[in-house]
């Protein structure tokens, strides 16, 4: 397969490599991805700016296409200009921290994925449950063999396979369960400091989820589950739709 | 009511200001919006760094809080530390340019409100369909309508109702329509140049959609109806979820 790999950590990052080198003895890996972090951008694209790319080595030899936007461009431009010719598979991460319930609108790793999907390929967003001491192994093997199983099996069309791994010894994994993105708000705060110069600022912090339901991917990944939700790029609510379209409104 | 304002073109914009002013004389209209333009960040939110808030004077007098971060993070920000108290309503807008089709998941505008319907409150996000000489006056009174007839009627619960208005003269819109939002991609190119220096860059050009189905906001605003697409914040495809629930991974 030629497979398109991207992320939101930057094209440095340690969970883009372990993806490519779990994947490049058995395929066409074209890396496309963010010459520098752009975590937690969402869907943002680059509309106002122009877009740099430039080519990197890693151990002396030709690894990717660094881009100076965001992982929804890295896509948009890779199938655009850089990519010679259609992929098979649009893949994003490793990802450093999971990316479950709301997150999933948070992430650029999701959105990059999601990115393929609207533009017609199959695509697969991979996280890993931890921040602070990563180890990509078991992700990028199960990465592998999900591919291979999707490649006989076929992929969903038009859809974001959004993968979530729990960071636990892999003897200790439950098994996989394929469920919905949780709803939920975030328990969220904000630090109030005061900086040098006696200025007022604030600092996200503390970030905490309230779902219990065992049928959504928040839950699943906590009880040990490799979590598999499906993403498709519909935001509309069918269900209210229904219900607005008897609105009489005057102007 | 108590409505918090915000929106992506910035605190400084003409959209926000004529929804400022054709809602102030009725309700207590609270302004928490990105201290510059933020167009295209989709759901971006800040985590590595920290955000300051500015008081903003119109006209000498207070007018409302500039953020130095993203749409969600503005509307983050006041709900959390800025507003004292709860709102009623979270308002987006109006945006300069339509927010239909897959641009909803680019807009800041519409991720703003988005943001205020998962966090539990009634929000709207309301676009018109002009970049270059948008004239705000009939979209900001649409929207006292909308919002009136809401109040009385109520609000949809953890929605975000996403707006747009066709930039016609008044009598020659044909209605308010509620539609679903269109998911086929947009028809892209990027324009390759050459910079001062011999350096390549890339600017992201020429969007046009492909939509044909009348029952979506991007047909249905180009006819010349008035839009209304209810949002809910969860992307998961319970079509495919289904399906795939009896996979058999082996790993």
């Amino acid at each position: 397969m030629r497979i398109l790999l991207t992320n939101d950590d930057g094209i440095f990052a340690e969970g883009l490599c372990a993806l490519h080198d779990a994947l490049c003895g058995e395929h066409q890996v074209i890396i496309v991805a963010p010459e520098a972090e752009r975590s937690a951008v969402g869907h943002a694209i680059t509309i106002a700016d122009p877009l740099r790319v430039r080519k990197i080595k890693r151990n002396n030899i030709f690894f990717g296409y660094a881009v100076s936007g965001t992982p929804a461009d890295c896509v948009k431009l890779a199938l655009y200009e850089i990519v010679n010719g259609k992929v098979d598979l649009v893949l994003s991460g490793i990802n450093r921290g999971a990316n479950v319930g709301i997150n999933v609108l948070y992430s650029g790793t999701v959105s990059a994925a999601t990115e393929g999907a609207i533009l017609g390929y199959p695509s697969i967003a991979v996280s890993l449950n931890e921040y602070l001491e990563p180890d990509y192994c078991f992700a990028a093997y199960f990465t592998s063999c999900l591919i291979e199983f999707l490649a006989k099996n076929g992929f969903p069309k038009n859809i974001c396979l959004n993968v979530n791994i729990p960071a636990i010894p892999a003897h200790q994994i439950k098994g996989i369960k394929c469920v919905r993105q949780s709803t939920k708000p975030l328990i969220e705060k904000f630090e109030k400091r005061i900086d040098p110069h006696g200025n007022i600022y604030y600092w996200q912090c503390s970030e905490k989820f309230i779902e219990e339901d065992p049928d959504t991917d928040v839950v699943a990944l906590k009880e040990g589950f490799i979590t598999i939700t499906p993403l498709y790029h519909n935001l509309t609510s069918f269900e209210i739709l229904a219900k607005i379209k008897s609105w009489n409104i005057e102007f």
